[in-house]
């Protein structure tokens, strides 16, 4: 399913995506074969994890709008699961649901480009990017008509050994890259207002009001829900005022949920994933 | 080829690598479909830039002590290309070569773990990272027994718009990012007095000798040179005072440096390599 001229812009999609499901929630795809319920195991650590990975995208349609799928968990499963990933994604499409592609990819403009033209092959409709090495890290992946989140503020503690610092300017290193990517947003804005440049900011950031206010035409892939802690109240600051702007993801905590030796594993996926989308109602409140 | 505890220390066999080859020397692969000579084309991709880099490998062997492969350029050629990529490294090391994977990965913990068991699989000795997400980002790498270039400061001319900006201390984001790196480095020396944690630091990089100063054991991985418009005197300054300190790379200059009609590609390719190593021989003064 290459992307065509006439196939609308992602940010787009994407919001037409969370209105009709209703929510902004994201499930996050990261395999592993030591956690996989038992109905799936099979020889080909391939073949569990894609047993699995249908089985999850199954019971999360109608329920969510989009997927992610961490790219490291296939990748460690050698060129098989590099494939696997592929069809998955091209499945998770059929079902109608908006497939990221979790790869943090970050490289200067011709590998970019490889990267960009190894994305789409691999049915992704958006992707996130590290823009360390500057905006021409960023170019080439809208170039080949995918969306982009920049990583901006990430989930995990450590990353304020980076992205606190200060500037000369008084911005920290996380509003320097906000900044960057509001300026990558630019002239790249669909109908619904939004560019298909987004960013990653995680649930409970720091200054999260202000990142919001450095991009307020963009779409926010928000991490650290659920397994990872955050909860509604953490990521309310980073709503705007028109559909949110947020794309909230959970991952362990909803595509684990299950009872190891049940055979309605998937159905406990289900529920774990509409308690989640239950959940974010309450953002609006 | 897995590593084993008694297998030495990727610093201790880089700088035996560089010493037994008499120069600081590293072909990069980046081959694209569209640049390969006559005689290795093929209907499928895969095939074609698998006999390109088998004869590449074979050409530089003896003249260059560590190749390093761009992933990106594997990566777009789906699961085949994965699995080339983990076949040709495994190639390289058997004719004696060290390896490198250029992948610039930069996740958190538990994904840069998957990563770092997917370099393994991929028969890398070292790879290459980004720590935006700060340090836990980097440590998986190590656990695995790999070496990890952290990027610092890059050769594409954009990465100024972050990497040279000002922090409130005085540094400049690159000479931060050279901080973290020196940090993680140590506790992790070799025999010969290197880490395993070394930096990419591109040629002509601004500020040079400051760079070498906050790393002083650590490798630097020096892009930037030969078609990207590097010189010698631009990687002086990145020297230290004893073997030196640097590992040059050189891509494009080399792999494509034959007439695409010659019956002899390799030939033109051994002589280019042999080449980039005379002039390395220079930078000793």
């Amino acid at each position: 399913m290459p992307r065509t001229d006439d196939t609308p812009r992602f940010s787009d999609r994407l919001v037409e995506a969370i209105r009709a499901a209703g929510a902004p929630a994201c499930v996050g795809l990261d395999p592993v074969v030591e956690r996989l319920p038992g109905a799936v195991r099979a020889d080909e650590p391939a073949a569990a994890v894609g047993a699995f990975c249908r089985g999850v995208l199954e019971a999360v349609v109608g329920v969510v709008p989009v997927v992610k799928f961490q790219s490291a968990c296939f990748e460690r499963l050698g060129g098989a699961g590099f494939d696997l990933l592929a069809e998955l994604s091209a499945r998770a499409r059929e079902l109608g649901l908006l497939t990221l592609l979790d790869a943090k990819r970050g490289d200067i403009g011709i590998s970019a480009g490889h990267y960009a033209a190894s994305a789409v092959r691999l049915n992704a409709d958006a992707i996130t990017v590290n823009a360390y090495l500057g905006p021409s890290t960023v170019e080439p992946y809208l170039k080949a008509g995918l969306g982009v989140f920049v990583l901006v503020r990430t989930s995990n503690e450590d990353s304020n050994a980076v992205q606190s610092l200060s500037l000369a300017d008084d911005r920290t290193v996380a509003q320097m890259m906000a900044d960057l990517a509001a300026s990558l947003a630019e002239g790249r804005v669909g109908r619904h207002g939004y560019s298909d440049v987004g960013a990653v900011v995680a649930a409970g950031a720091p200054a999260g009001e202000d990142l919001r206010w450095r991009m307020p035409g963009q779409f926010f892939l928000v991490p650290g829900y659920g397994a990872q802690g955050g909860a509604v109240e953490d990521i309310r600051p980073l709503l705007d005022d028109d559909v949110g702007g947020v794309l909230v993801t959970a991952s362990r905590s909803v595509i684990y949920a299950f009872d190891a030796r049940s055979d309605d594993w998937a159905g406990q996926v289900r529920a774990a994933a509409e308690g989640f989308v239950g959940e974010l109602a309450g953002l609006r409140g």
